[in-house]
């Protein structure tokens, strides 16, 4: 198995609700029998209905919980993006659970919750530096 | 907001098992402060405890259900590669919630979840194309 990953897959109780919230925060999609792709990178991010999801995994049935144990993360250039994502999160319908706050790494960073629960941390991260594309790269920290 | 996507944090219940298990599949990390980071393409895969993650993101005290509602995917470029990844998951400890089968897309894919319950999906789409390093397009389906 390569070490990359593809896509990111939301299962969504409202397939338009979940689009118009990242429609909101300026990201662009397509939309396909129901299934929206926003091209990020070199992987995507996809919106699909959450039951079609669990069946389509396997795992129909199973409920979920409110904290998913997974978070996404945007980084970004500097201490002021940061509370202006956070503050565009909002103003598109998202939950703030973690106001924007200095981090142990001596960084600046705060999550939200998207419509469905699924978290995204926004952070200023001086040690993990961002191309011109946005693309992170973590730096060679001399362990393994 | 930028279209993009900086890091996956998975929460674990056991930092050491859970990179032993991603170790298993051939990814190599680095340990930081019981943090493992492993680059993956423009972004990185993030393993950490999932109580620390809880707190961090302001969720502490919501349990979690069996099924995150939320899917990563590795795309391959053949079927054969989709059972091979999958058979080395099962050998690496994870469960096959759902084996290989033909997708309604013309494609073959089957999902597992890993030792803590998050589910990947092993994926031949030949209507997403690869680039040589693995990079995924969703094509222009004509659509917004």
């Amino acid at each position: 198995m390569e070490q990359r990953i593809s896509l990111i897959t939301l299962g969504v109780t409202d397939v338009s609700r979940a689009r118009t919230f990242y429609e909101r925060l300026g990201w662009q999609g397509q939309e396909v029998e129901e299934t929206v792709f926003f091209q990020a990178g070199g992987m995507a991010l996809v919106l699909w209905a959450r039951d079609k999801l669990a069946l389509d995994a396997g795992v129909e049935g199973r409920t979920a919980g409110a904290f998913s144990g997974l978070a996404l993360a945007h980084n970004v250039r500097s201490r002021a993006e940061v509370d202006q994502v956070l503050a565009d999160a909002a103003g598109a319908g998202a939950e703030i659970t973690q106001p924007a706050r200095e981090t142990f790494y001596g960084g600046y960073a705060g999550y939200f919750r998207d419509p469905d629960g699924h978290a995204w941390e926004i952070a200023w991260n001086p040690g993990f530096p961002l191309g011109p594309d946005g693309s992170v790269t973590i730096p060679d920290f001399g362990v393994s």
